[in-house]
């Protein structure tokens, strides 16, 4: 029978306390579903920091690469913010895990919920037309990983782009779009990056292969622009490394809701690392009032993307919805609610 | 007497239309406060691609040279964006015209008004606590400027920074945070650019200079995501080129009123280059309903930045409110309204 290895990385902030909702969430799909787990634990950011000295240590990474999916939970807080960038929490988990497992492709759904169009910070004549994106980001090339340097008195960074890389991520967001919307709006400079001229020609020949899906070109500053003023006419948008990282923060603040939008990193074969889009959430931490959606999110699309369990990972999707729609959420949905991490998880796992 | 020489172009679109109202403003301030000008029209954009084949003529380029100032409308169409990056419109004239001049400081207000706050695509809730953002962003070096090639396979584009660019950007934001909120917010990304790490480092070293404004930093990422949960909490942004380029578009998004945001592009020695922040709005233009304040209070900061004429900039800008008090507004600003370009023209010449 089916059995799946899963690296449990929960982090720092209020990572355990959302992961250990998502859990329960798991074993109980698991049962469901009829497949079998092993989960395992590992130090990761700050808390593997305080631990071993190091933001992903040796171990952990060991664990990794044993794994057939990585569950992330969120790294970083106060008390790390002094250290050197390669030593910080964030950029030193994230970033080599990224390049280690190849993670290229980066997911983040982004939605304003009818229901909840009230959570989005945008006015109601706007927010009331909804907003369905997933933006798909470039993740382990451009200017993140292209060569850099100082001297004391300037610095440099290279952003590169190979006509594969970019082709690779372009036909994951045809094939998205094809079970969506059947519309890429792919962001580039292309009036002053020559990695964008590439991209956007790169971008155009791997469109034919995709005749029924529409594609249409923006500049980054004018899709940062269009956001706001009319998210409801993207679908897929296709970013590059720092285009998305840009792009997809604001499309996870015009969303209103960081507590529910999950994401997932992924390569080629099907191997994943899938974390919440928020942060640590240090000032809440250890309340039991975070927010466990978009952990337990994550679990729905490590269970599509890695495993191929499409009928549990809707079964989670699910019932995340209908405890949306009876309002059983934790107070950064409603303010007024009493309900908190623990019990929205369990309302998740009683309609399962 | 004082005497300004003016290189007045207007470009495509809405431009022409815009700037003939402006140059009534100018001229009418110019006999209130007593200072001549010569103002003399070239071509620029589209318009000067059609011709003579170029978007910056020889000719235009040596106006500037012996000009004090530049007084620009907007370039670009659907007409010419089939040309080739460097050819087109936008690109074209406006990086060498940032280069020639070395125009490195970019100034971009954007602002809700209390009075207008339901232009402002976001919620009541939001909108209602107001914002008063001043974008420096550095105009002349970054990706935009660094080396940059492609070959059939890849392509590359070089971000460089040296101290000195990232010190004389700095000081002019610390200068005019101190005219203002006292605070400025510097963005970045420290923790992957290497060139951020060295803006970081440089921005707090001239912060030293600055004992009585705030300086924070902040991820551009980040940044993208605080502007629209709560714009309310900056005063002056500094950015690089690429970020500002980026953040000054969603800043006049939100500001919901690209019709009212003026810019200026500075060089060291009050040369500089005034524009409005929209663009060229082909689909509207020759209809006589263009918003002219956004050009109308670019001459306004021609006038303090480039001549030292505090008082007529303020008249204007004064005058600029008063219209928009009595509600004397396009309609962009008011769908309702049945004044045109000339008209609201007019009656801010009125007011002065
Ligand atoms: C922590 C940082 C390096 C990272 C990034 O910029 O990619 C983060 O912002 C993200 O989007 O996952
Ligand atoms: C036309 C383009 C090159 C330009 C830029 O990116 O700087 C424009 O977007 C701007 O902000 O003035």
């Amino acid at each position: 029978s089916k059995h799946y290895k899963v690296a449990v990385l929960a982090g720092d902030g209020i990572g355990p306390e959302v992961m250990a909702e998502a859990i329960k969430v798991l074993n109980v799909v698991a049962e469901k579903f009829q497949f079998s787990l092993s989960l395992t634990e590992a130090l990761v950011g700050g808390a593997a920091i305080d631990a071993t000295g190091e933001p992903l240590p040796a171990a952990t990474l060991a664990l990794c690469k044993n794994s057939d999916a990585i569950l992330f939970g969120s790294v970083g807080g106060p008390k790390w913010t002094g250290l050197a960038p390669d030593s910080q929490p964030e950029r030193g988990s994230l970033l080599p895990l990224r390049k280690t497992f190849d993670l290229f492709c980066n997911m983040r759904p982004g939605q304003i919920y009818p229901a909840f169009a009230e959570l989005s910070p945008l006015h109601p004549r706007v927010s009331s037309l909804g907003m369905d994106v997933l933006c798909i980001r470039e993740l382990t090339g451009g200017i993140y990983f292209g060569e850099k340097g100082r001297t004391a008195v300037d610095a440099f960074d290279i952003q590169r782009y190979s006509v594969p890389e970019i082709e690779r991520i372009a036909r994951v967001a045809f094939e998205a779009a094809g079970k969506r919307s059947k519309k890429v709006t792919s962001i580039d400079k292309a009036n002053v990056l020559q990695t964008s001229i590439l991209w956007r020609e790169t971008v155009e020949r791997v469109a034919k292969e995709f005749p029924d899906i529409t594609l249409e070109h923006m500049y980054i500053d004018n899709a940062a622009m269009q956001l706001i003023r009319s998210p409801q006419q993207f679908d897929v948008m296709l970013c590059d490394n720092l285009f998305g990282d840009i792009l997809s923060d604001e499309i996870a603040a015009i969303a209103g809701s960081l507590g529910l939008l999950p994401s997932a990193s992924l390569n080629g074969s099907g191997f994943g690392l899938y974390e919440p889009a928020g942060g640590s959430a240090p000032d809440i931490a250890g309340k039991g009032i975070a927010n466990p959606i978009a952990q337990i999110l994550s679990v729905a699309l490590m269970l599509r993307y890695s495993f191929a369990e499409e009928a549990a990972a809707q079964a989670i999707e699910k019932a995340v919805q209908s405890c949306l729609e009876q309002h059983i959420v934790t107070r950064d949905i409603n303010p007024k609610s009493t309900y908190g991490t623990a019990a929205v998880g369990a309302a998740i796992v009683a309609t399962l």
